[in-house]
């Protein structure tokens, strides 16, 4: 079973960074549309998107800023971390197939509270800006190892 | 079937508001981990979340901006909407079988390119602040009605 492992907050220093990847399928935008209500065509009816100014289907902006979530949730500082605010620049549409890759790095430390900032850079496979942004969390105290859930099997249809 | 209706930016006053409601389940819960990945289990696992400071399961922190973005596409100002920023705080969590309302307020507007700030600031149903933030969008130039699309069904496990 794959294993979740975070960095502890004395562990945490200014430049310390990590990446995390997620590929966008069509099944994805359906799910963040059913939990969101985000049911606008553009995202999920082909024929109209086309007639858009994006040409095709996108992605929810906020799908990456889910994505960015998970990257702090899971990897940077991983289980453990509190969010305490994120802030999204959303610079260009994600389409199914395309794979983003997340890039934290610890800009700011603030001791009494654990409070840690985070620079989030969001890029495609073309390595073009996705989105940006900035988060700060409060770290977690300790090391944690999770095992990492198996989720169900979803079926859209 | 149901419609979307937007408010075009020329109809955007400084003060006009709209509301949006959507409650949490644990499917909800389920889906947001497979499209963010994100599969920490203070989400998913009970008896693991009971341990914790929440005293158990809850929301990813970013659902609640899936839902704050659901707001601004499909009502305010709705369909046609271009979103270009979003800063988000989270206050307070959410659990499994509550209802958050979101309440959007146009607080600035420049009309050289149709842009518009948003207040954004979203309750339990109990009325505590679950999160709070704003949002900078492009809003649509033009009125739009589109019938919204029937979500297939989705089954768990």
């Amino acid at each position: 079973m794959a294993v979740m492992e975070n960095i502890p907050y004395n562990e945490l220093e200014i430049g310390t960074s990590a990446n995390y990847r997620k590929s966008l399928t069509e099944e994805d935008i359906v799910l963040f549309a059913k939990i969101s209500g985000d049911v606008n065509p553009v995202h999920l009816d082909d024929a109209f998107a086309r007639e858009t100014l994006f040409k095709g289907r996108i992605a929810h902006g906020m799908w990456t800023g889910s994505v960015i979530s998970a990257a702090v949730a899971t990897v940077l500082p991983g289980p453990g971390t509190i969010y305490l605010e994120q802030n999204l620049q959303f610079r260009r549409p994600v389409r199914p197939g395309d794979e983003i890759t997340v890039t934290l790095t610890v800009t700011g430390k603030e001791d009494e509270k654990r409070r840690v900032s985070l620079d989030c850079q969001v890029v495609n496979q073309k390595g073009e800006l996705v989105a940006k942004g900035d988060a700060r969390v409060i770290a977690p105290d300790q090391k944690v190892r999770l095992d990492k859930p198996e989720l169900p099997a979803i079926t859209i249809g």
